[in-house]
C-alpha cells in the first residue's frame, strides 16, 4: 500500500495577530512545520499549536527562519555562518522544550520562507543550516524542496532527508516550481490538485506546465492553511488520496 | 570546610552591543546566570559564552527575563499567566539546546531584573515562573532572593532553591536590600565587600546599615562584571574567601 | 444641530498579519487612530492607512503605545519618564512623516490600550505623555477617556483634550467604564449600542448597569472594527445618529 | 580657503547597550549620521545625541537603515519597495521630530550598513530610497559613497547629494573602497590617515593601494568614534586638517 505525509505550515501566529486554522489543519495534515518565534509564533500561542498537534497525534516539526518578524521570514538575509547556525540552534532548541512541554517531541526540521528558498541553493547557508540541525540532534529529518540540490547535500552530510512537493504548484519539464510571480504559478482548483497529488504518490511524476509528465520524488505533500479556501483544499487533497487507498502517515513513526 | 557558589549574569551582549567582560568573569565565578534572548544576548554570543563555561567547568544557569530587548527586562510588566509561563519555558528550553550543543547543560534557572523582582513577592507570576521550571525539568534549581517570601514559596511548591545574597549591596535591619535608589545602597570599596561576603559565608550574617548584625541565609553570592572595577572587585571577594579557606563551588556538582 | 466624533483604532496590522477591516471603517467613522509602529502598525501598512483615511477626508491621530508587539501594548509596562517621553515624541513623529507622504497631518493623540488606561490614573506617566505631546506640538489634541483625571490634568497644562465614551461598554454608577473582565462589561446588541450613543449625544448620559441615568461629557465615540460584528455595530451606531440628525464629524475641521 | 566636512555614526546605543563616545566624537564632527531605531538607536538616547549635536551645532542626518537590531543593519535584506519605502520615510520622521524637540533639524540622510553598500549598487533600492527621501521632503541631501553610481542616479532623480570619503579606508587604483576582508583594506595609523585626507581636500586625490594617485570627489569624509582610538584618529584627522588652514564645516550652513 501506498503512504505519504502531508505537512502544513502552522503556529505562525503572533500575540494578538492570528494566522492560519491551526485546529482544522491538525485534523488533516500527518505532520505539523511549527513556527519557532524568529518569523513568527509566540512561545504561549506556539504551546497551544503543539498541544493540539499532541491530541491529534500529528507528527511536529521546527518551522525554522531568519529573524525577521516585520517581514514573516520572506526576505532573504545574508547572514553570517556564526548567526546562522546559532539562530537555527536556538529554535530548534525552543521548539523542543515547548514540545516536551505538550507531551510531543520535534521529530524534523523544516526551514521557513526565504531561508527555505535561499539553503535549497546557497550552499553556505545550506551547511550552516545543516551542522546546526547536526549539532542538536544527528536523527533530526531534514525536510527540503523536491529537486532541490540541498537534498543530495544534506543526505552526504548524513542528514536523513524527506523531500516535499507543493499541492498548490505548477511544475516546470525541469522538475521545478514554476517561480510564484510566474502566471499560473498557483493552482487554484481542488479537485485537479487532489487528482495531480495522488499521480504523485501513485507514479511519482507531476504534468508540468507543457503537458509533460515530470519525475517528482516526493515523501510529502506541502498543504497550506492560511484561508477558508486553502483548508477546504487540503481536505480534499486529503479526501482524493484516502478514498483512492493512499495511507497518509507521516514518514517517522 | 565551608563552601560557597559565586554566581554572575552573563551573555548579555546582543549582536553588535558588547556587554561585560565574560571571559574574565568566567575565571572568577562557580555559577553562570546566562541571558536567553528575551532581555540580551543574542544564539552566537550566548553560544560562545556556554562553550566558555563549558572550558571553565562553570555552572551554568538560564537568566530568563521579560521580552524587553529596549528596556533590558528591568521593566515591571503584567505579563498573563499563559504568556509569562510560555516565555520562560522557551527560554529555559532556548538555552538547553544551545548548551547541549556548547558541551555542557542548564542546571538552574535565575530570573533577571524586572522579573526576578516582581516574583520575589508577586505571587501569581512567582507561580506561573514555577509551573514554567517545573513543566521543563522538575531538577532544575531555581535561584532565587535570600530572605523573599518566593524561597520558601518555590520550595513548597517541590522546587530545589539556592538563595543568594548580593556581595555589593547593603541591607536593612530586617535582611532586605536597601532599594538601589537609596543612598548608600551600593557598595564600592572592595576590601569591605569582600569582608562582608567573608563573615556571610562563616557567620550567615551581613551588618546592616544601622550596624545591626542580621541574618542571611544564602548558598550563592551574586557579582557583577559589567565594567573593569566590577570585575575588580568580584575578583577580590573571590580571593578573600579563598584565602580564607572557603571552597568556591557550585551549588550542584 | 447637535454633532459628535466618532473614532477606532486603524493600521493595527503588521506585516503578513493583517487586523481589522481598516477600508470598512474608514467609511464609517470621522478619526482615525492610527497605530504607530510600538505596539503595532508596519511603516508600509501604516501609510496604506493614511492614504485611505486622507482619501475619506478622515482625520488622523497618533495611537501611541508601549514598545511591546508580543502583547499588543496590552500589558502595563513600567517605563521611565525618560524612555516613555521619547517614545512618544518618536511614534508621533514617525507617523506625522508617513501622514505627510499621504497627502494628511495627524492632528491628534490617542494613547493605547495599557498605556491609555495607566496614564488614565497614573500621573507621573501621564506627565510624562502629556509633556511629549507638547514638546511635538502644542497644538496636538490629546484624546483621553470620558471622566477619567487625566482629561483635566492634560487640559491644566495646556492640552486641548478631546473625552471619548465607549459605544460597546457598559457604565457604572460612577459615569466609570465596568471593568472589561466583569459579567455584562460589553455589549452586544448594535441596536441597543446605537440608542445609547443617541442618548450620550443628545442628553449627555448613559444608562448605568443599575439603571440610572449617568452624565458622560464626550466628544468623541470610540468603534471597534477588529471583526465583521463589530464593522456592523459601528455602521449600526453611525446609522442611528445619522437618521436622528446627529452631525457626524471630526473635532476638528 | 578651502572646506570639508566630517562625519560621524552617532547614537547607536540601544538601552542599556552603549556604543561609541557620541560626546567626544560632537566636538570633532560637523555632521551627526544619527541612528533612527531600526539598525540602532532607541528613542531617549538618540535625543539625548540630539540634543548635543545642537549644542555643539552640529549639523543632523538621518542615518537609515534596514530594520534588523540582532544584526545591526549589516545584513543585506531584500525588502519590497513598498517595505523600503515605508521603513525609510517612516525613520527620516521619526528623527525629524525628535531633532526638533532638540532644537535642531535633520539636514540629510545616510543610509548605513548594508543599506548604504546596497545601494551604492543596486538600482531597485536605490531608486526606493530616493523616492522616499523625497517624499519626505525634497531638500533632503543625500549622503552618498564618493564614486559609486548613487552619486550621479539620485542627483539625475533631482536630490542634493554630498559625496564622501572614508579616513580610515584604502583605495583601489579605481577609486573604489579596497573590501573590508581585503588586507590592508583599514588604516590604522592615525599620522598618515590625516595626510591622506589633506591631500584629499587640497588635491582630490587619495595614494591607492598600487601606489598610484587616485581621483576622489568627496565633499565629506566619514569618521569612526567606536572606540579610543578611532576618536584619538578622528581627532588627529581633525587637527592636521584645520592646521594646514581647512575650513571644517557641514555642507549645509
Amino acid at each position: 500500500m501506498q503512504t505519504i505525509d502531508l505537512n502544513s505550515d502552522l503556529g505562525e501566529s503572533f500575540g494578538a495577530w492570528k494566522m492560519g486554522d491551526d485546529d482544522s489543519m491538525l485534523a488533516i495534515v500527518t505532520s505539523a512545520n511549527i513556527a519557532c518565534g524568529f518569523h513568527a509564533g509566540d512561545p504561549a500561542g506556539i504551546l497551544r499549536t503543539l498541544r493540539k498537534a499532541a491530541e491529534n497525534r500529528v507528527c511536529v516539526g521546527a518551522h525554522v527562519g531568519y529573524r525577521d518578524l516585520a517581514g514573516f521570514g520572506r526576505r532573504a538575509m545574508n547572514t553570517s555562518s556564526e548567526e546562522l547556525a546559532g539562530d537555527v540552534i536556538y529554535q530548534i532548541s525552543a521548539l523542543q522544550g515547548l514540545a516536551k512541554t505538550a507531551g510531543t517531541a520535534v521529530r524534523y526540521v523544516k526551514p521557513h520562507g526565504a531561508l527555505y528558498n535561499t539553503i535549497a541553493v546557497d550552499e553556505r547557508q545550506a551547511d550552516d543550516v545543516i551542522a546546526a540541525i547536526k549539532a542538536v540532534d544527528e536523527r533530526l529529518i531534514l525536510m527540503a524542496l523536491a529537486g532541490s540540490p540541498l537534498v543530495a547535500r544534506a543526505r552526504a552530510a548524513g542528514l536523513q532527508v524527506v523531500a516535499e512537493a507543493f499541492a498548490d504548484r505548477a511544475y516546470t519539464p525541469q522538475s521545478m516550481l514554476v517561480p510564484r510571480q510566474e502566471k499560473g504559478a498557483v493552482l487554484h482548483d481542488a479537485r485537479e490538485v487532489g487528482q495531480r497529488m495522488l499521480q504523485l504518490v501513485q507514479q511519482g511524476t507531476v504534468t508540468a506546465v507543457d503537458g509533460s509528465q515530470v519525475a517528482v520524488e516526493a515523501q510529502s505533500i506541502c498543504l497550506h492553511g492560511d484561508n477558508p479556501a486553502a483548508v477546504a483544499m487540503a481536505r480534499a487533497v486529503r479526501e482524493t488520496l484516502s478514498n483512492a487507498g493512499v495511507q497518509l502517515r507521516a514518514f517517522i513513526s
